[in-house]
């Protein structure tokens, strides 16, 4: 793949600077660099083009000698305007570094790096940042307090799904994951960084090199997918680790997909949660430095924090601040529990993602978080034996419509039971499951309804979300309810659609609805009154599992 | 109804000693007494016979000016052989006042009378106490720590409903409840002493007199059916109201149901929960009196009692207090909340009676309270509005599951909306839904399988209750599970029935099954190794709210 493909696939995501450094290494630059590619790694003009939010790298040739991860120093401000951003560079193996930067403004933008070693020090360039193509939509950030929202002012809602291994695993079940996740409603991913072990599958690499003394015969030999003895070194990153995870993040942007990445966890075989503070914050900075340029990335401390024994509350903080100074686009910052909750209130979390299901909890959460709320894990779908892994898809779909009238956001998952050797939904492969279509619904009738996201009524006698006198969405869970008088507004007349989430289906309602008062929203005991303009009783199914919403008119 | 035919309709629980005053206005002496009645009012040398844990009745003439509620004290000592049981006698109108006394071991038993009045003092007599004849089991009590029992030690498990207007309706809607309720599974029902509004319907009398300046001119103005501007002499109950109730009380006991008596309650129309605690305590003494002597009688001290807004906990404390002092028998005793659950670890409550449906609390209650839980208000089946009111059967079924693997019992309840003037099935009339024939199928597969009661296993992977080593009742509510390796105890060969508790279906599987070790009740890790003597793997539907039972061989 060239250059110039590249820029196609990643539409507009990523460019790289002149100079480049071709590796036969680099996933992206197996094929000869682009005819306008110069190798000018002495220059100072160097010059490129650049969409917002897409990728400029600059590439620069230098020590390779000793442990170049740990004995230089590498970063460049970059300049526009009357601003500066300071990046840290990477070592990307044989000889060659990179630093990467997303440019948030359109304009002229120059940079200078700066560097312990004498060839990668005081090099400079310009280039030009245009603006996002379609479908660039910049990073995802926090709006309206309990929502968020692209850079670019688009909405997003998040409907995540969880593969743990799409980043690192073999082929063909990273196509098959893509290709399932493009035929999906998911636009967002929760995946992880560090390996999780994948059975007889095994892993094409690892993230650190093996220790010196440990043989490759000794490599070879597998047990579950993985060297039965390996040793690794993990005072050196393996630049072909992360360049494959890299190739994936762009699969996922360019399906408008965001990485929720999962930086620690505790599906450990190799001891990589157990690696020495300085390790650990090491391959912290290296991560960030590599991955902080896609815009589609988002940093999820940990998954089941609680459950690596191997570190304490304070490391958590500690890997919290170090992203926070080290990212320089603030993106999304969570982490993941698996019993004890994490104090979400702590200034570096910018929302909180939870293992619960309990969303009648999001009112008092909310209050004491201020933060968008995101169940990013409310079991799965499937028919496994865990407790987890077995939820029936009408389980799944009210799970989200739960999430959804309570103001906050859920992930999916999914564990049916496969063939041997293939791996389940929540690691990668094949989507099974038959709750996606009904989050599609869901999700496409979320985004006609709203701009800005929908809240909770906290008063509400029925679960429902919306925004005060503009918009309300019911669910009514498993309540067989037989007709209703809804308490709207007075003064605002609504049109009301009748909606099925199990079997997707509308119906909007003849007539206009109103209501008495603008007061209690519980239910009103004056059933039946005459309301000016409208009405506010409403004949329902009595089949539990409907919703109702009512939109001004 | 004759003598004869009272004591074959209420198999043997209702017998009247002579001397015995017939009224016209008691329900059960509309005929002649009996040819062997004499009324010997004067006479002390009373004789008779009475089946245990039926009724013997003393009824006595004596003055009917002034207030005899009020001014007349009366009682009996009971004796046999060793013991003395202290009985209160009540006021049953038109100059006749009753002793009623249940008797608890079979033999020979004598009385003795004490009263304020002249007349009513220092009867005596003696009555033989024969073996209960069949069905009558005696009065239910606590047995086996979280369990009940009957006095002669048949089990009694609880699977109430609630009929709350019952006693008190007017016809024909107490032949179509007791109807409904023969064909139904339920052997308990919660049923109100003080009126609840009939709507249109009525009520056929009264608990209190009307008072002395209500013209019956102006009782007869009904609204909402009953009297509009209707003011009521506390101080004098209306015997005819609790004649009316005794009926019906007899009639639940005929079908084998024990009557949860609710004493006070919120939905008050007349002022009866706003009574002065002179006469809250006088009511409650005079209907301890009256029923006391029903075998089937239980004590509900209040439904709902912190919606009583006119009471106190001092309040809801003494009127337990006055019910152990008054209760010769020690029914069973409770107290219902709607929000703030009251102490139930107190001593005068035998057992919880709750309105939750968070079933996976219940070891810490149990923990708490030591005593049995009825979940007795787990909201119900039916299509109203009100969210307490449209459950579908499913989750109906569903709520008695949860409620047997957590160790704890539930009640029933209905609102389907009904034709204009019937009554919901909640305050009686018929039922309508389909839950109930899933809750027979229930109670039976439970009375099959113990003796005792089945206690929860608080550590479980899946909601599951038993006995260790003897029985094993898995639901696995929601999740869809297609495999599983029960963590059976090693040594014990059990047999294995699927269950399907909606379409009530039960299959027994071939072969043996048995486990590896006796430790932990979480998931085995060890999938599939070989067992000696049998397998703990079983292949399950995948399908949702399926059971299994493990029963010992």
């Amino acid at each position: 793949m060239n250059r110039r493909e590249m820029m196609k696939l990643g539409a507009g995501a990523f460019a790289t600077s002149l100079p480049l450094v071709a590796h036969a290494e680099h996933p992206f630059r197996d094929a000869a660099p682009d005819s306008g590619a110069t190798a000018d790694q002495g220059g100072d003009a160097v010059q490129g083009t650049i969409e917002q939010w897409g990728i400029f790298e600059v590439a620069l040739a230098g020590p390779s000698e000793g442990n170049p991860f740990i004995q230089v120093t590498l970063s460049a401000e970059f300049r526009h305007q009357h601003r500066t951003v300071s990046v840290t560079g990477f070592y990307d193996g044989n000889g060659t570094y990179r630093i990467r930067f997303m440019p948030d403004a359109t304009g002229d933008w120059s940079y200078v790096t700066t560097s312990s070693a004498g060839a990668l020090h005081g090099k400079s360039g310009s280039f030009q940042c245009t603006s996002a193509s379609t479908g660039n939509h910049g990073p995802v950030h926090v709006a309206h307090q309990f929502h968020f929202q692209y850079a670019d002012g688009t909405p997003y809602f998040p409907f995540g799904t969880t593969t743990y291994s799409y980043l690192f695993m073999s082929e063909p079940y990273d196509l098959q994951t893509i290709a399932s996740l493009k035929d999906s409603p998911f636009n967002k991913v929760r995946v992880c960084v560090l390996p999780k072990g994948q059975g007889k599958r095994g892993l094409p690499e690892f993230p650190f090199e093996h220790a010196a003394g440990s043989s490759s015969a000794h490599r070879e030999e597998l047990k579950d997918g993985h060297p039965s003895n390996a040793t690794f070194d993990c005072d050196r990153l393996n630049p072909r680790y992360f360049q494959l995870l890299e190739r994936r993040l762009l699969e996922l942007q360019k399906a408008g997909i965001e990485a929720d990445l999962i930086l620690f966890h505790p599906y450990d075989s190799w001891g990589f949660k157990s690696m020495t503070p300085e390790q650990d914050d090491r391959y912290l900075r290296y991560a960030i430095a590599r991955f902080a340029a896609y815009r589609n990335v988002w940093w999820a401390i940990a998954n089941e924090y609680d459950l690596v024994k191997t570190k304490s509350l304070a490391d958590w903080d500690r890997f919290f601040r170090i992203t926070v100074a080290s990212d320089p686009y603030s993106h999304l910052r969570s982490i993941h529990h698996s019993k004890v909750i994490y104090d979400h209130s702590k200034p570096w979390c910018t929302h909180a993602s939870l293992q619960e299901y309990d969303f009648q909890k999001s009112a008092e959460r909310r209050a004491a978080w201020n933060k968008p709320i995101v169940y990013d894990e409310i079991q799965y779908e499937g028919n496994i034996a865990r407790r987890w892994g077995n939820l029936s898809a009408e389980e799944v779909t009210r799970r989200f419509w739960l999430a959804t009238v309570h103001g906050v956001y859920a992930s999916h998952g999914e564990t049916y039971k496969t063939p041997p050797g293939e791996p389940v939904w929540s690691d990668g492969g094949k989507l099974r499951g038959i709750s996606s279509p009904r989050i599609a619904f869901l999700r496409k009738l979320l985004e006609r309804a709203t701009q800005t996201g929908v809240n909770e009524f906290e008063d509400a006698y029925y679960p429902s979300a919306g925004k005060d006198k503009e918009l309300y969405l019911y669910y009514f869970d498993f309540h067989c309810v037989g007709e209703y008088d809804f308490p709207l507004p007075a003064g605002v007349r609504f049109k009301a659609t009748l909606i099925d989430p199990w079997n997707m289906t509308e119906r909007e309602l003849p007539g206009v609805f109103t209501g008495k008062s603008t007061g209690s929203r519980f239910v009103d005991e004056n059933a039946g009154d005459q309301i000016q303009g409208g009405t506010n009783h409403i004949e329902l199914t009595g089949k539990p599992y409907m919703a109702v919403l009512f939109q001004k008119v």
